[in-house]
C-alpha cells in the first residue's frame, strides 16, 4: 500500500459580493465523496484528509476547480501536507498521539 | 459580549532530534485547558479556537512559548483566523452551515 | 534589544463584490509605514515582516482592522511565526543563507 | 497559452537536530531551476511561484520529495495557490497593484 500523508485543505471563493462561503464549501466536498480512497473530515477552517500524496494533489486540484464552475472568478487554496515516512500516520492516530501525552500528564 | 473569531493555531517545533511532535502540542494544549472563554477543538492539523480576537493573539503567543521552555530553539507557527462581522459564527456553525448544504442537496 | 523574529501576513478581505483586493493591501500597508520598529518587505502572496513577535502580534491585529473600516464584512488572515533563538535572524540573512548553499554547490 | 496562478510553496523538514534548514531549500530550489516554466522568487517566508496550475503542483511536489532523499523522515509543506481567471495574473503586477494604489494615496 502506498504511503498515505495527512493534508488539509482550505478552498476560499474571493470576489463573491456574498459574505457566506459554505454553498461552495459543500460543493467541493462532493468530490471527496466521489473519491473513496481519500479519507476526510470537515473542519471549522478546512478539511482534513489522508491519502496517498499524488492523490491529495489531484483531489485538490479538482477541489479547487468547483468554485469557478459556480461562477467565481477568483480562487484562493491553501494545502499543508504532514508526510511522515518513519511510520504509518492517520487522521486518528495523530490526535490520539496527543491526548495520550495529555492523560499522562494528568495521571 | 465582545466579537468572536474562529481561528485556527498549529505550532511546529523545528530542529528537534525526534520526528514526534506530540508531546510538544499536549503541553501547549495545556494553556488552553487554563483560558476558559477560548474554545477550542484539536485536529490532526492544528488546534481550532474560539474566542476574541485579542484573547487568541494571547494565548497564541503563550503557546509558541512553550516549545522553548522545554527546549526547543527554533519554532514555526501558523495562526488562521476567520473573523466575520455581519452576524455571530462559531466552531460548531461553520461545520453544520457546510452540512445543511450538502444535506440539501442530496434530498 | 527584544529578540526579532521574522513571519509573513496575508489579509483577505471576503465578501467583496470585486475580484481585486490591491487597494484593501496598499491601505493594510499604511499601518507598517507608521510603525518604524517593524522591518517589511511586500510579496506577490503576502508580506513578510521582521520584529519583536509581540509588535508583530499587534501591528498584524491593526492591520486586520483596515478592511473592516473599509466595509468589508468578512476578513481572512494567516500568519506565519519564524521564531530562531539559538542566533539572530533577518528577512535578507534568511535568503542569503539559501543562495550561500546554492552558490556553493554550482561550484 | 494555459492560464498561470501565482502560488506560494513552503518545505519545512522536522526531526532534523540542527535548526538550519537552509541546505534544504537550496536543494529543493535546485527543482525548480530545472524547470524553466516555472517563474520565482524566493522570500524569506518561503518561494512564490508563477506557471499553470497542474506545472505548480507537479513542482511542488518534486521539491517535497528533495528533503527525504537527504535522510529526512518527515516533511511538514505549506501550498498557498491564488488563482484569478478574470484577467493574467503576473508575481510582479500582483506587487505593482499594492504599489500604485499606495502611491496614489500619497499624491
Amino acid at each position: 500500500m502506498e504511503k498515505e500523508v495527512v493534508a488539509e485543505l482550505a478552498i476560499i471563493p474571493l470576489g463573491t459580493a456574498d459574505t457566506g462561503l459554505s454553498r461552495y464549501i459543500a460543493a467541493c466536498l462532493e468530490i471527496l465523496r466521489n473519491n473513496e480512497d481519500i479519507q476526510y473530515q470537515l473542519t471549522a477552517m478546512g478539511t482534513v484528509m489522508q491519502g496517498p500524496l499524488s492523490r491529495i494533489l489531484e483531489v485538490a486540484q479538482q477541489m479547487h476547480e468547483v468554485p469557478f464552475s459556480m461562477g467565481v472568478s477568483r480562487v484562493f487554496t491553501t494545502l499543508k501536507i504532514d508526510d511522515r515516512r518513519d511510520r504509518p500516520e492517520t487522521i486518528e492516530r495523530k490526535v490520539e498521539a496527543v491526548l495520550e501525552f495529555e492523560k499522562a500528564k494528568g495521571e
